[in-house]
């Protein structure tokens, strides 16, 4: 830290994405990234021409691109916001929902990113303990005087609510925004967007990065009533008007359009899911029911740090969290048929 | 505005950027776009197989791109950093070197996001004003107990300080961080770059956006030494560690590889204005010795705002700024001789 930087973030604790190591080719089962390429759609858009079309500034209201996912989801373009990933979504929302005296609210286990946004914003967090077996105690919901952040499904557990079991969550707490992280969703969970025209406190977030293949490109997006939409892009015009590059708009339009691709890839990977969860169980390892594109296990022979650092000496990279309840698990996200079934292989040599 | 809006914000003024009309084709000239394509060396990296690759997260470090700037530039990787945009390099300064007590020090005219990202980060604004001419009184630039941001080109002047000038304001305030914001320095300005192993206090920050022809990739970058870097990866890291997409990674790169087509875009940029600017001058026009890639222009015969909506009836959009001391300027990008003669004809025919 430089001698310069402001007294008020010296405890901030920055985000530590999963490891990208150039020493090697790995089996990357870390990120949480698609199997899958981009769709031929979103390749097929971006021509040369468009390439060279990027000295002019990408539409700071990214109409078309916010038309697309509107027409997708069944909404109103004005229902609808996108920024340069979901992470940047969520925090305009932290940023226009949360503040010194409205903290946030959300699970102990969870996305990690919540956190360091709360200390960088200066707004409290209000921690809910997940219960022993990583389930969500919905009575802690109940009345919150504070934002509610509910990732759904939740990471890393994989662990899913319903969408009644949301909706009693906005009808308990009316004068707040309840924002619900569906990162996940797509790859077996319920989406909360069919009760936005019913809550006016519902701000739904995903992302283009996992189902629909475009990690690399950094698109989220925030969908919710009208009024919401425009507080965060009150933020958004406040803080950097272009946040979404042409080429970007371009493969998000695409992949938005390409509904089959996105039906096949996300079914697939729910597929190698259980078809890998029941390979684990059969060797002991234990599990949640995940509905994400990723597992979250722990074997009963070895420990879950040994097990990370024996994997990666082995060529695949899983994540592994260093923190109470966390400790002893994996969490692995779901490749293709054959990276799981070389995953396995490895796992059975290890002894796990 | 929606209910749930934080109290904290509610004066927030959004950066409202150049407009973007879809209901004809016009000649813009409003937002300091490039008038030349991107690199064909850019254009030539995106291929088929890296739109796929989308699947896969960008690197968060930007190795490979900041080992270009770092080239490009004759300085170590640790003095370089990028973001989504010049502007989010700059928001992240803002947020790493001030605060409530520690205000940022600006001209009266200068980029209207420093003053907007003023007040979103509840920073105090110290506004410094230029002279009649819009020149730079160096004066009120000692001993500032503030965070400094320079202009330099200023916008929408298009005036400059020299290096040798700069320097003494990194002199004079060895305690403060000194941003040089050189978006336009390309075009004729000097860089400050050459003064960054001396001056520790000294953060340069760039951008593709003009000079290199990439505005839609949105990329930026900051130049200083290792440790003011560092504190800009630690916010970076704390609000999106994958910031910069995986496109705009490869045109960067290709585009600070490719000094030839730079330096004929921007030595032709800066002819086509000094041409440009002697035809208006005969015309009676009063401009200031712009550097930038625009021109800051004063018809003798029609009040700045009457001009802007008879060039845009006409299909010419320029930028006008309905404020103190610039209500009878326009804001004039240069573009390609051909529009620049377009414009010229248009404003003979209104009598300008």
């Amino acid at each position: 830290m430089s001698r310069f930087f402001t007294e008020s973030l010296k405890a901030l604790q920055p985000y530590v994405p999963g490891e990208q190591p150039q020493d090697m080719q790995y089996i990357k089962l870390n990120t949480n990234e698609s199997p899958f390429p981009a769709s031929p759609k979103a390749v097929a858009a971006i021509t040369g021409e468009e390439v060279s079309r990027l000295y002019l500034y990408s539409d700071p209201d990214c109409k078309a691109l916010i038309a697309a996912i509107a027409k997708r989801y069944g909404l109103q373009p004005e229902q609808v916001t996108v920024g340069n990933g979901s992470d940047e979504v969520l925090w305009f929302a932290l940023r226009a929902f949360c503040d010194e005296n409205t903290p946030l609210a959300y699970n102990d286990i969870t996305y990690g990113c919540y956190k360091t946004w709360c200390s960088m914003l200066n707004v409290p967090s209000k921690i809910l303990p997940l219960q022993e077996d990583y389930s969500v105690d919905l009575s802690l919901y109940r009345g919150l005087d504070s934002t509610i952040m509910i990732t759904n499904p939740n990471a890393p557990t994989g662990l899913c609510l319903t969408v009644q079991e949301i909706e009693g969550v906005l009808q308990e707490n009316p004068d707040h925004v309840v924002i619900v992280d569906e990162a996940y969703v797509d790859f077996g969970g319920e989406s909360c967007v069919s009760l936005i025209d019913k809550y006016e406190n519902l701000l739904v977030v995903q992302t283009c990065s996992k189902s629909r293949s475009l990690a690399g490109a950094r698109l989220g997006f925030a969908m919710g009533n009208a009024a919401l939409i425009s507080d965060l892009n009150r933020i958004k015009f406040s803080f950097n008007p272009y946040n979404v590059n042409r080429l970007t708009c371009l493969a998000g339009i695409a992949a938005m359009e390409d509904e089959e691709y996105f039906q096949t890839c996300t079914r697939t990977v729910a597929q190698t899911r259980e078809k890998t969860a029941a390979a684990l169980k059969t060797m002991g390892f234990t599990l949640t029911d995940s509905k994400a594109n990723f597992l979250f296990a722990e074997s009963s022979r070895i420990p879950g740090g040994v097990l990370y650092r024996k994997l990666k000496e082995k060529g695949i990279l899983v994540r592994h969290f260093d923190k109470p309840r966390l400790e002893n698990r994996l969490r692995i996200t779901v490749g293709s048929q054959q990276q799981m079934e070389a995953l396995l292989t490895a796992l059975k040599e290890l002894g796990a």
